[in-house]
Formats: C-alpha cells, structure tokens, sequence
C-alpha cells in the first residue's frame, strides 16, 4: 500500500474503531491533544505492560518508581532544562505570528502574510510548561510540568539506593505521562504536547559504561521484534559527534519506518555521570555509590534507554496494519502481537438465538478473570469475524448448536485462519498456552 | 496500637522501605507532592489493577478511556468548574499571608501576625492550575489541568457510543492523574495537589437512575471487603439534601476510618443527565441515546463511582499495618490481600553459600514472567522473613540444601507461617492456585 494512503487508513481504523480521539472532539478538538479510546487504552496498557514486564518484573536488578508530574523549578535548573531546553522563535512584525527560527524555510519572509524582512530578533523559548502552586502567582510558587520522567528518578537516586537493597548495575524505571509545549506538533500521536513516557536509567560503574550502552542498545532492539516489529521497518541510528547532546558520551536512536519517513522510537544514551552530579552540586547531597567490597567510591554512569508509549503503539499499529483477502473477500486485519492486542480473545454465539446465549456467556464469564475478552452477537459471523481481524483480536470462540450436545467450542485463529475444536473445560489452559511467550 | 502511633508507625514503614518518598526530597521537599517508590509503584499498580479488573475487565458493559490531562476551558467552562470550582480566600493587609476564610478559626484575626480586622474581602480562588499552550501566553492559550478525569468520559460520550456497540446501562472508566491547587493539603498522601483517580461514569435510562446508584454503592463497598479491607473500618455514608451537589440526585461517601477519623475513600452520585445536558447545550452536539428497540430518544442519568487511587492505597496499608510476635519475636507484617502486595513471592536460598545460588536463580527466573517477585540473599533467613513480612509478601520460597537433593522447595505462609514443601516443577501452579481469588 503506498506509504501516504496507508498513513490515512491507520488513523481512519483508530478513529473509526476507538483507538484515539482528537481531544474535546465536541468542542472543535483542542490543540493536538489526543484521547485514547476503549481500544486505544486496552493496547496501550498492553504496550506498557509488555514494557515493565521485560524492564522491571522479568528482571532482579531494575526497580520501579512514580514521581509526582509537577516538580520543583530547582530540579529543571540543576538538569539544565530550564537554561536550555528551548527553542528559537521570531514575531513577524506585520502579522504577529510567531513561528520556530531553525523551522523557516525562507528565513526572509513570512509564512503567513509574506512580509519581507518583518521577523523579530530570535527569542530562547522555553518548552516546559508553567503553573503556580498555591493562592499567590508568583516566582516563588513557580512549578513545571516534567518534560521528562527522566530527572524523578535521579533526584531519587539516593532514596532508592537506600530503602530497596541494590547495587550498581541496577536501574530505576518509570512510565507516565510527561509534557512539552511543542511549538509544531504533529504526525497524529506521533509529536503530542501531552505523552507518554516509558524511561529507564541504569547506573553502572563509570569503567562498565560502553558495555552497559551496548547491552542496552541490543535488548532495546530485541524488544521490539520479539512483539512483533519486522526488522526491516527497525534501525538503530548512532549519533555522531556534532548530534550528542552535551551531556551524552553516545547516543543511539531506535527508528521505526513511519510511513513519512524513518523517526524516532526511543533513544538509548550514555548520560555519563552528568545528571548524579549536577543534582549533587545543586542539592548539596551526595549522589554517589560505596562500594563496600572495594572500598571505592564513586558516581555511576547512567544509561538510559527512553522510549514514547504513544508513539510506540502507533509503530506497532502502523506495522501491523494488513489488507488480504480470506475466501475471495477483501479484509484489514491488524496482526498484532498477541501481547499488544486489545483484546486476547472474543466470544461470538453462532446465532442471536437465545438457546446459545447462556452457554456463550458462560464462556465469557470463565475467560474474563484471566484476559480482555470481547462479546459480541450481532449481525453474521463472517461480519464478526472481519470486525476482531481489524482490531487484532488473536482467537475467536465460536459457540454453535453443537456445543450445547458436547461442550465444546471452536478457536479460528486470526492469522492461520485455522479452527480447532476444544472443551469449554480445557479452554483456559489452550489459551493459556496460546497467549504465553 | 494509639491511632496518632500506627499512622507515625505507617508514614515511617513508607519511607524506610521505599513506598512514598516526599518529591525533590534532596531539596527539601515540594509543595506537598510525593514520588511513589519502588515498592509504592507495585502496590499502587495493584491498587489500579484490582480496580480495572472488577470494573472493565470482568465485566461487559464497562469500556476504558484515557483521556489528556491539559484540557480545553470550555469544558470547563460547561462543567462548571470555572465558575464554581473554588474556595474563599482572604489575604491579612498586614503580613500579605493568604487564608481559606472558611477554615479560620477566628475570622477576626490572623493566625500568622494576629493583626485584627486585617483581612480582607473574600475573594473565590479557582482551584484548577492553569498554564499556557503554545508560545503566546494569552487568554486565547489558556489549558488546565484536568482537576477531575470524568468530564473525560462525558465529552467523548457520543465517540464511545458511536464506536463501542455499547448501549445504556453501560459505563466508561478511567485511572489517572488529576490537579487541583488545594490551599491546604494534609495527612500524607490523603489530600495531595496531584492525586490519581478511578472513576467510572455508568449511564442509563433516567428511570433506572436510583436502582443503579444503589447497585454501584453495593458493588464498590464489596469491591473494599473482597480485597480484605475490614468491615468494621468502612462505611456508607448517605449524603443528605443540603450536603448534596447541585447536579445530584444522590451521594454516598465509601469512608475509612483514618487514624483521624473517618474520612472520604470514594464518591458514589447520581448525577442524573446534569453533565451530558451541559456539555450537548455548550458545543451544540447531541449526546443523548436513541434506543431503536422502543423508538425513545433520551439523555441517559450517570451513576458515578469515583475513588482516589493513592488515598485507597493508604487506607489498604493503614488497615494491613500489624505487629504480632512469632516465637517470641516481636514481628510486622503487612496483612495485605496477595492481590494488593508489591511482591506475590520472594527467594530466599538459605545460605549465602555459591552451592545454592544457581538453583535459587532458576526458581526466581521460573516464576518472574508470571509475577513480581522479589530475590534476598542477604543475612539470616529471620531476618529475610521479617523483611518480607513488613512488605506483605504472601509467600516465602526457600531454597535450602536438600533442594539440590529433591528439588523441591518451602513454601512459608506469611499469615499462617505454615511450611510445605513443593516440587520445583509445581510451583507455579501451586502458587496460582494460592493466588487466585
């Protein structure tokens, strides 16, 4: 499919289906924000899960933690965001717009009323969000909206050293919402104002950090084809000298194949010791690690693997997105992973006859304790089986006649296209298996 | 244990082993705001989780939705929450200190410089935090934070019905962060500037409005006791006529009994067609239900469970929060339900001894990919079970020598402190077995 169309039908199938909204829809939509809709949250969770699942539960040397949204302007001086997370911006002074310097293709004339020679001198924009807390707003009340959930876990570092036992090489991890005031959002949830962030930082020995950045780059990469990424639509970008940032000694950039080009997934950085350091200096607490064994003691180096939840469920939806035919009829079908998919399975009685519908229901009840599990009993089965491919649904559970005789069901696999017949009492334990790796 | 002790006793265990953290603590502190710690990040996960399962998982009349937190001022201004969101506030002409003037205690008189008649006229202070979107901080870029997440759900009311096949009764539910600038914040992390909430908007036939907030109030107060809270700590309370919101047709409070009394868990209202009505009259949309069956056209009631995510996390720890002796040792333990503690199992080799490290690891590794599970090897195996005990964790696997013999370990009961001994090959079964339900 050509790449613009395919663009089109991915966020037609989310707004069509219930993936995303455009925020305040009602009221005209608000500023690039997005809602995910009851689908759109099921399979973000999903991205999520599968996330914490592999950074966190599966491993015995990364912790969690949820630091607070709004957060001290001390925190954005010491990490620098407050000097220099900015963008250049010029007024026209005939019409007013303002628009982002570096962005200007003509950097004579106006975008918008094609004045020449009319922009302002460029101004540093700062892209964290400001709020005051409390009654009174003023600079001491000041707080920002993280940009990043990055710096909680580094003002945290000597909480969790402290209560939770490890010992470098040992991570803190953190997913959750994080904001900029993003001059030109866009690409649909690709570049939100308002996103989701799924980020890790792993302190090691400063000697063991080039390793630790290689062993991150690799494992960030195995994750994203082991649910599923095809590896050509996958690269891993090094920086070069000029792109890293101040701070990094090697940045590399997971990219996804968007249908407007290869961008951004996730970076993974070697933040050296920069972060422990400057929160160290500003704070005046020490930030650093005693090595009991050694008797040495020193900052960890930081590696961090940063990855967009939004922007990776739009990946994988994009990547997912297939039209094929089934019986000489033309289908769209979403072959998700099955740890991504919305829902794990769907429960279709054969017909709406009400004969059918205790037993269907009955299965339902028995699979939802365990999974997501769609119903639905309307219209043909062939219908019902077009509307789970689209949503990615792995396996339908058919409820026929036949099954009031031998309690039994019927599994169609959404990509096999295969139906086997199973017991309703060892239906738990296939899809168990099914849906485990 | 003295109530004003065991909430000392709560807030300490927090802080020492990692579940709440003060935010930017290395700066001292800020403005009330907390960080979840590893430990309080799994439980509050918990908490969500346990919600999400009663209330879209295990059910089929109740959809999920996420929607943004920066949100346009016309929902608010519908809601109205601009008009009405607020408290009075007085400032002393003397020291310039701000008061909420329905909290002095002597409205005459500062309680800061206790200057008399000092204060001024009350002036209505919105407690939504307010920020700017886009480079231009002007009226026309005004964005709130969200101080609630249901007008989420009623703004995308019509996206849901039109994308979901569902039709009333049916609910949509939403965890998340919500922001309100509370003047005075208090009691841990009971009332919190940034809090996380579980809310579910349940609508239906406006004649079924009082059977359905009579089922929501029974449902919620069972969804507390089947997670072990103790009966004797909760109770419904009704509000009466003058207590009630101007959009109600009926409240009830799920309290807790806090340390200092009884106190708000959740809010159950009917908040009848109040919310779909304004929003339709504000954007010119139609949200309303046409039922094909009977030809009716009607704005459905709301039926609204809405409970505060951290403050049920401490409740469940306040009510779990437990020092008994074994053997003559004085012990705490964390009596929370499996579903609810941060850990479902820990791995304790016996010894320290490299002879039963890799064993120890293997078990560890067969049960990471079904459940968070934590991993010691440090200092006596006591001491180990103390350890896990103040976190909750149901259940001690150890490791001992006769494993590398039978291959078969014990399972130690945190409640019962029974013993058994389980095959390797076993575990995960016996272990999902004792952590259903």
């Amino acid at each position: 499919m050509p790449e613009p169309e395919l663009m089109e039908q991915v966020v037609n199938l989310c707004k069509r289906r219930g993936f995303v909204f455009p925020s305040a829809e009602i009221y005209g939509g608000f500023r690039s924000t997005y809602d995910y809709g009851p689908l759109g949250i099921l399979m973000l969770r999903n991205v999520k899960e599968a996330w914490w699942r592999a950074m966190v539960q599966c491993r015995d040397d990364v912790v969690g933690l949820d630091a607070a949204i709004l957060s001290a302007p001390r925190i954005w001086e010491a990490s620098g965001h407050l000097a220099n997370f900015t963008d250049p911006l010029v007024d026209c002074r005939k019409c007013n717009e303002r628009f982002r310097e570096d962005q200007l293709e003509d950097p004579t004339t106006c975008p918008n009323c094609a004045a020449k020679d009319s922009f302002t001198e460029a101004r540093q924009f700062n892209l964290m969000f400001k709020t005051f807390v409390g009654p009174v707003e003023d600079d001491a009340n000041v707080a920002y909206l993280r940009p990043e959930t990055a710096q909680g876990m580094f003002v945290n570092f000597a909480n969790v050293l402290n209560t939770s036992r490890k010992k470098p090489p040992f991570g803190i991890a953190q997913m959750g919402k994080s904001f900029r005031n993003e001059i030109t959002p866009g690409n649909f949830v690709f570049r939100t104002r308002e996103f989701e962030q799924m980020e890790m930082e792993f302190f090691v020995p400063p000697a063991e950090g080039a390793q630790w950045f290689e062993y991150w780059c690799d494992a960030r990469m195995r994750w994203y084809t082991d649910l599923g990424m095809p590896a050509d639509k996958l690269r891993l970008r090094h920086h070069d000298a000029e792109e890293l940032s101040h701070y990094s000694a090697g940045t590399a950039d997971v990219e996804f194949m968007y249908p407007w080009g290869w961008g951004e997934l996730e970076g993974i950085a070697n933040r050296t010791d920069f972060d422990l350091k400057a929160h160290a200096a500003a704070s005046g607490e020490k930030l650093e690690y005693f090595d009991q064994a050694s008797g040495e003691r020193y900052v960890p180096y930081v590696i961090e693997p940063a990855a967009g939840a939004t922007r990776t469920m739009m990946a994988f939806l994009i990547a997912a997105y297939t039209e094929d035919e089934v019986g000489g009829e033309a289908r769209t079908v979403l072959r998700l992973h099955h740890r991504l998919a919305p829902f794990k399975a769907a429960v279709l009685p054969l017909s709406k006859k009400d004969t059918l519908t205790p037993t269907a229901r009955e299965v339902l009840s028995l699979l939802q304790p365990h999974w997501m599990v769609d119903y639905d009993e309307t219209q043909s089965i062939g219908r019902r089986y077009r509307r789970q491919d689209e949503i990615g649904t792995p396996f339908c559970i058919t409820v026929d006649f036949e099954t009031l005789e031998d309690r039994a069901v019927t599994i169609r696999d959404r990509d096999s296209l295969d139906q086997v017949r199973v017991p309703i009492d060892a239906l738990v334990d296939e899809l168990r298996t099914r849906l485990s790796g």
